[in-house]
């Protein structure tokens, strides 16, 4: 246990990660906390260039793509999110392991149990302290996704792939309901925002 | 089983691996063989990339580190290990596990038991036919390197470290007699090559 709390936000491509990542960096000013806000891959420089591989080059073997993720996460967390935590800093995370499970694990057929062995050696005790999943039907997320421009080839796949997806999110949610909270993407913007502030406020006691 | 051969050179910084594998090639060329030489990190253009990362931008996080060669290593077999051995080739490879379970392992303090999972799970089936360990004293060794002017920053370790490289790769032979064979590295090359070429005509029943 650190001193700090790392909040995570997982969901399909167009689920509103990014937007709801700022609207709680906002809410957590409220109570004056200062958030750290961050993304996977990447969120510090040697994790960077590796997200540019990972979509640049794509990897000829789906094990090499799940390495260089799992290599991206071990930087990130012994560079950013170890010390802030360890800081007390606040962590808001736009993916983090969950992708990881989903997309390698449900998707790219990675092993779970080595996807496990890895999380436990390189990921553990830097867990999320709330995951926040905001789920929206793919085809809808697809569509939100397109408009901004902000396809990758993880979206050139179908929507039955994107549906596995979906599906994996709302599956780990369901297994650890201690750590997740499914939310509605599917609302405005400012709805889900109130709704996500709300689910902090409570997990973490603040605002009382 | 394919139906190629993968043989590895290992042992510390100027135990003579890349020179024994140009022998070893004339040698199986005296057989009308074409083998393949490859190095690792590297191999392939994506890992030659990793290669870089890890040797210029040294990683905050030795797992991090760990992950990149693995993965370096798993493009390395789905592009050009994988592919030759099952068309029938010859491979000789600067460098692969026992650098890994070495340095990393033993040197770097990775949990062995992860090391194996990812081998278990990223190598097996390609595994190397013969591996040969170049061993030379670590302070003969690095005054070679130091001589070509190809030290790294895994050669500013200390001799003691240099000295648990060797002893790391002498306890893999100790304990994989039928895959690996111990090679004097004092000798002269000539000499070293003719010892090589004798091994490996015994092993694979050629010459007879």
């Amino acid at each position: 246990m650190t001193p700090g709390k790392l909040i995570t936000l997982e969901g399909g491509e167009g689920s509103g990660k990014s937007t709801q990542a700022e609207h709680l960096a906002a809410h957590l000013r409220t109570h004056g906390i200062e958030a750290v806000l961050t993304r996977e891959p990447g969120g510090v420089a040697l994790a960077e260039t590796l997200r540019e591989i990972i979509l640049e080059k794509k990897p000829a073997s789906p094990e090499t793509e799940f390495l260089l993720f799992a290599a991206a996460r071990c930087e990130h967390i012994a560079e950013l999110i170890k010390p802030a935590l360890e800081a007390g800093q606040w962590i808001i995370c736009d993916r983090y392991i969950d992708s990881t499970r989903v997309y390698q694990g449900r998707l790219a057929g990675i092993d779970p149990t080595l996807i496990a062995a890895i999380e436990r050696h390189t990921v553990v005790p830097f867990l999320p302290d709330l995951t926040l999943m905001l789920d929206v039907p793919p085809a809808i997320g697809l569509e939100r996704a397109r408009v901004r421009g902000e396809l990758t080839r993880y979206d050139a796949a179908g929507l039955e792939a994107h549906e596995t997806v979906r599906q994996g999110f709302l599956e780990i949610a369901a297994s650890e309901p201690d750590r997740c909270v499914v939310i509605d993407g599917l609302e405005a913007a400012e709805e889900i925002a109130g709704q996500i502030a709300a689910v902090v406020d409570r997990r973490f006691g603040l605002g009382l």
